[in-house]
């Protein structure tokens, strides 16, 4: 049996997928097909980095900001230890809550700072029902890794100084899964305590791209393609296989906190996710999976479709923080 | 937005699909490229399908009979109200076991009877380690639905006279699944018992065949194809989207069982799999979803990658039985 020769490669022929009738409208304009994406530059190249950056941020923003102007959530700048923090606070919820969600922002480690990241700790907060202190982290092309993870980690450090652990949930989805998957990695080998659970949204586990949905769902996902040269800019040579830039291949057998993990059945991450759940089970922490039907990267904010995954995290939060 | 117009619909280009470098060598002998299938009669052809199903059986069983024959698990016959069960017990398992596993074949619903079915049930019994009765339920072309899902519950009757329902799990894989999830649902209505949990795997739980991986992974998963032949077949004139034909569309909310469902990122019936897990979430009911990275859906019997599986399953039925 030869499994790195041909006759392990599948062809498939071209073909038209499409949506799914039982889909809601809300959902089905997430799988429309998406305009080219904006070209990356060379990785060498900073002034092009910052100009992609730009760019897509202006055009994510236009989006999100008309999504989120009705959110009732108020949103406050914090510094903390240095680092920029939003903290975001649904109306109605005091903020000597119980619990306090750490949310790292997705944007592929280069995106979705500053405002954006104000107005993502909004909907985090909404969807959650929790107050939120996002971390408004520094990005390359000025600053590469380990600087994203520094913030995270000193934000967590601040937190543990006011709040008990079992009272914190960490939260990322996407390029803030990766970070929160790392965070938690390492704050367990500098013997920090573990907060009471992780949330890990279509988490950006393995930066070198190895899962099989980066071939089985490359254009089936409409919103995703390959990241590798945003990778590269940020690993800034730096193994992109190490734990705390690809936290999939981590030890979790030293201690890790009850997860769940999120995506969609055409998530460019699909192998990303069910790899990191199996990763968890197979080291004996408790993790829970839920996939979303014809999900892709972005999966369906605001559809009942997502409306429903927003649940589970809900459950989830009750469930680690002993509220039910 | 024009959801159901050509908008809505992705062109995906031909592309060659490699193997995953960390598979294991038992797991990527799964994923090679198979011989064409054997072609379906037409619905109405009798004895072309009784040809068909003699045909596959043939093939199947040479190659599982090969598998099984060193795998420590006795078996025997036994008639059950009319309707025949293999009792398969592995070695070193009293037959006074606490729980017991009622296991519903698959094969297409047309396919591994007899023989097969008693094979297939060692299977069950060793990767469980639980005694197993095993339901050689009649199928088409002689004996059309609901032949198949009387005979089965004519057995968890009979199981339910000798034992408690919360020492049966129930179990099922692909068509086996299908009429597991309609057994439960059946039972339901008839006013019986419920078992203790139910065991899911890639069920072909939706013969109307809606769901949005019948397109993404149609030959991504190199072993299955399109069943809708069998299925007109088997369902002979009655809606194929009955719940008691398509378990996906039931409601869930008047009981159900604590279940687990497994289904891999390449399989046909993902989509069956995860739209169940959500259909029983959605209704309130305990149930946990496990996906094989890059599994097909035979899974990877036999491999480390199925093994984990396994023991997934192994920890639910202590946990539903009470054991943990």
């Amino acid at each position: 049996m030869t499994r790195n020769g041909n006759s392990g490669r599948l062809h498939v022929p071209s073909r038209e997928i499409p949506i799914p009738h039982f889909l809601s409208d809300a959902a089905s304009i997430y799988l429309n097909p998406q305009a080219a994406p904006v070209a990356y530059p060379e990785v060498e190249d900073k002034a092009g980095w910052r100009d992609y950056v730009s760019k897509v941020d202006q055009a994510v923003l236009a989006l999100l900001g008309q999504m989120m102007r009705q959110v009732p959530v108020d949103t406050t700048p914090l510094e903390i230890d240095g680092v920029r923090v939003f903290n975001a606070v649904p109306e109605g919820i005091g903020s000597d809550s119980h619990g306090i969600v750490l949310e790292i922002h997705g944007g592929a480690l280069i995106l979705c700072g500053g405002e954006m990241c104000r107005i993502m700790a909004m909907g985090t907060a909404a969807r959650l029902q929790r107050p939120v202190w996002s971390v408004d982290y520094r990005m390359p092309p000025n600053h590469p890794y380990p600087a994203a993870l520094d913030d995270c980690m000193a934000v967590y450090r601040a937190l543990l100084r006011d709040r008990a652990p079992a009272n914190i949930i960490i939260s990322g989805g996407s390029a803030g899964g990766n970070l929160a998957a790392a965070l938690v990695l390492r704050a367990r080998d500098e013997g920090l305590p573990l907060p009471a659970g992780l949330i890990l949204a279509t988490p950006e586990a393995d930066l070198t791209e190895s899962g099989d949905s980066f071939h089985t769902n490359l254009g089936v996902d409409p919103a995703l393609r390959s990241l590798m040269p945003v990778n590269l800019l940020y690993a800034n040579g730096h193994d992109l296989s190490h734990p705390y830039l690809s936290p999939l291949f981590g030890d979790f057998t030293k201690g890790y906190p009850p997860t769940i993990l999120t995506t969609g059945t055409r998530d460019l991450y699909l192998s990303n996710t069910v790899r990191m759940h199996r990763a968890l089970r197979a080291a004996g922490v408790p993790a829970a999976l839920h996939v979303t039907e014809a999900g892709p990267h972005t999966g369906f904010p605001g559809a009942p479709e997502g409306n429903a995954i927003d649940m589970e995290l809900r459950l989830f939060i009750q469930t680690v923080l002993g509220e039910g």
